[in-house]
């Protein structure tokens, strides 16, 4: 064992110690960190969450280099990486902003510049606040009255079907409940461990904490020739392949889907019940995109709902958790990070156990649940802000179908490009052919060859998207994810040019 | 196998599945479900958090009682149990408020009834958001301008030591960080799985954390004695023994101490830091009361300054995490989950690892973020709001000062009732003589005598106070926390009230 020359100089208790025993930290001199790549959780290492991955740290670079007045074929990075509306210039929701407002600085109360409603809807929320003041941690699960404001939203919904606030969790985006969810849902050990069915292409928070938790990943892969439909037989043939190497107990599915855009038909939804009844899973439906419906003849129902007018064995036995979040539709508060979960059917001991899991974090941030309150119950007709709400909301989510339609149309327009229809959600995810030389410098490079095309797009136009390979897809198969959220004249001008890159690209390498 | 009559009757598709296989789940006729208390992740099933336990859980339903109109021996809930001000009553600050109200409508930015001061601020703060809306997703470490600000503040604290803003994460409350640095240091199997020392009495988010990630808790025992004294003999003690069964990696400090009180002295820090350099551990500093400092003769050390005022080898290489939040300190903002952890000496490989962890969950909630920007960066002298933010200040610190000498005058006078000095945080921890009856009865209950003692308190008083079981205490004696934040009237007869419950208890079972 040799010590350093910067040991040796000092402290004599360092002698002691070095002395005491040999010490793994110190060898040829050199400190030994306690934490490093070999040294920690080898579950978080091996986790991936590409979303936010090369391409998008590539655009941030640029982004600064710009600023720093550097030359580039282009003026500005178009960011079309994340599901992140405000940031592409979507106005907030104004209600929304105000109710906001009052509820953190109650001495607007009194100011004559806010609507009635939005005073009310502030003092009914301050109302339900510990020491009425939003400053106050709220229970684990939620303003109670909030989760009673969500409960009635979903009966809406779902046609009256009844809902229980006791059912419902409010938390930190989505995110948080759907990693508590699979938190409760991972156990076993080898061939008993629990593995989990989603599909592919998928929003890598699944295998992100898949990885985490040392669970199996089962994929199932959606049919792009049939509009990424879900397909039972594909299902039922993942999980008998993974039947020999783990215990099959959870099936995700989104719905729309992320990144794939479509929207489950009724029938679709019912084959996956009936699938995940009869497989015995824990069904896990993650329905973030909800009210981002674009396509003619495409309709959102809920798992919950079908789940219910399916009737007995399923409505009485399938345990459903199901998701929706305030970052998505047409508030799009991401920053927020307000959602929440509804379980169906969750032994009641499960969901005390769930309650003090999340009690650990001790609340959802109370903005957030403020902002899903709003969404689950927004000005009634006959209000003062009802019109102008629902003209906001209007505008948001037809500029959205708009745009959807666009995007899908002009990227057909290139040879070498398909693009299923965007139904819902955020984004297109086309499919691209990329030429073999292409995909040899990608291979020198050790890269993704869909990673290569999106950095070599990124570094030429400034428009930043998401490698395919960042979600899953068919071997052989490459694709990127981009939002459609830019504004409508900027996303066409966007599009001629992704297009016209594509072409030079693959006349480039070919 | 039986098939139950309800299986039985319905559709022939469970006939097929019920013959392929003999499934688990159909155990003479009962469904079973597929996440039950057997089948659940038993690392979570294991976990406890007791603050929000039995007397909290019991608190509520008398409250709602109380509502109902029963008649009971008191008429309101005296919430004792958690650290929440605003709860309890306490004012927010308006600068506070005000930049919040800001931020989320912008429209207000014209209202001539704001100071400019706060308008700047907001101002300055969306220009720092993605399409200068707090709607957006942040980065996942946070606002880049608010992780400088928090670095200046740090170097201000410490008396110019410098602060890399790239080694801080802004994080969902300290919660959310504590949990990310504890999820990257756990690793290993057997008797190399990751050990963690935490103080005992400690804050069960510790305990619950290591339980959910199945690391080996080690437990060292705060010197009652002493003021709650950090004793590196008794660290050296707990480390050996546990040397045989694990690999200890982690040393977690919590100063000023929760539920303790105590404020380290600075030979006491710099103790604990060649103590962990010595055996080479990872060091969490737990800082999150450092602006809650009330008694004569005590200061806040951060750990950082003391360590980087030790200079070589300690300055260069431990590794250090320190945390802080904005529940507590004099903003109290608990439901706006804002909190940061600055790493320091950390390995660059890992914080890239910390930093995917980190944007799995996207980002932390901007409105936390904002109030922690003004946490470390108040209005300065000459300022409008200089005046009257540091006149709040001052009126809530020093009202917590006062309730804090307060508590330990006025439980002291009670024989049977020992209460170290509160010179910090938000709690005191009073031991408890428990007469023999006592114990006796709570054991045929099967609970643990302080809780016993507790609930009798609260079913007869209204006071909702912990019990130091729910903490950790030495086996045999008997605490309970309490918040120092009633107000100050109320929480003198609060105190005067429970000395006497008290004593009729004790001579009730004596």
């Amino acid at each position: 064992m040799k010590i350093s020359r910067q040991m040796l100089s000092s402290s004599h208790r360092l002698w002691t110690m070095a002395n005491k025993n040999i010490k793994q930290e110190v060898v040829n001199g050199i400190w030994n960190k306690v934490l490093t790549l070999d040294t920690m959780n080898q579950c978080v290492k091996t986790m991936e969450y590409a979303v936010l991955g090369p391409t998008m740290l590539r655009a941030m670079e640029l982004e600064r280099e710009l600023q720093q007045g550097v030359k580039k074929p282009f003026t500005e990075i178009i960011k079309g990486f994340k599901g992140d509306a405000h940031a592409m210039g979507q106005k907030p929701i104004t209600f929304m902003c105000q109710v906001l407002a009052l509820c953190q600085y109650p001495d607007l109360l009194s100011s004559p510049s806010f609507p009635e409603d939005a005073k009310k809807r502030a003092r009914r929320i301050l109302e339900a606040c510990e020491g009425h003041s939003t400053g106050s941690y709220s229970a684990s699960a939620g303003i109670q009255m909030i989760r009673e404001d969500v409960a009635r939203y979903m009966e809406h919904r779902d046609g009256g079907i009844a809902s229980d606030p006791e059912n419902i969790f409010l938390s930190t985006g989505a995110t948080s409940s759907i990693m508590a969810v699979l938190n409760l849902l991972v156990s076993g050990k080898g061939k008993n461990r629990t593995g989990v069915m989603i599909p592919i292409p998928q929003y890598p928070l699944y295998s992100a904490t898949l990885a985490q938790f040392d669970a199996v990943q089962i994929n199932y892969y959606l049919n792009e020739e049939r509009h990424w439909e879900l397909d039972v037989a594909e299902l039922q043939g993942a999980l008998n392949q993974a039947k020999a190497h783990c215990q099959p107990r959870v099936l995700c599915v989104i719905n729309p889907g992320n990144p794939t855009g479509q929207v489950l038909s009724r029938e679709n939804i019912e084959a996956v019940i009936r699938f995940a009844y009869e497989e015995h899973l824990f069904l896990m439906a993650d329905e973030v995109y909800q009210d981002n419906i674009y396509a003619e003849g495409s309709q959102f129902h809920s798992f919950k709902k079908v789940l219910m007018e399916m009737g007995p064995p399923y409505a009485q036995q399938l345990e459903l958790a199901s998701f929706h979040s305030c970052s998505k539709g047409y508030v799009a508060k991401c920053g927020f990070r307000g959602g929440y979960t509804e379980v169906v059917n969750m032994d009641p001991a499960v969901k005390q156990q769930m309650l003090k899991l999340v009690s650990v974090w001790l609340c959802p941030p109370v903005p957030g649940q403020i902002v899903m309150d709003i969404v689950t119950n927004p000005p009634q007709p006959g209000d003062p802000s009802y019109e102008q709400f629902q003209q906001e909301k209007k505008a948001v989510l037809s500029d959205l179908a708009e745009k959807a339609l666009l995007t899908e149309k002009i990227l057909n327009k290139q040879p070498g490009i398909h693009c299923n229809p965007v139904q819902g959600a955020m984004y297109s995810f086309p499919r691209i052919q990329l030429p073999p030389k292409a995909l040899q410098r990608a291979e020198e490079l050790g890269q993704p060859a869909d990673l290569f095309f999106c950095i070599q797009l990124l570094e030429e136009t400034g428009i930043c998207v998401v490698p395919g390979s960042a979600f899953g897809q068919k071997d052989g198969t490459y694709h990127f994810r981009m939002t459609i959220l830019p504004p409508l004249e900027k996303l066409k001008i966007v599009l001629e040019k992704l297009n016209q890159f594509y072409a030079k690209f693959t006349q480039e390498y070919s």
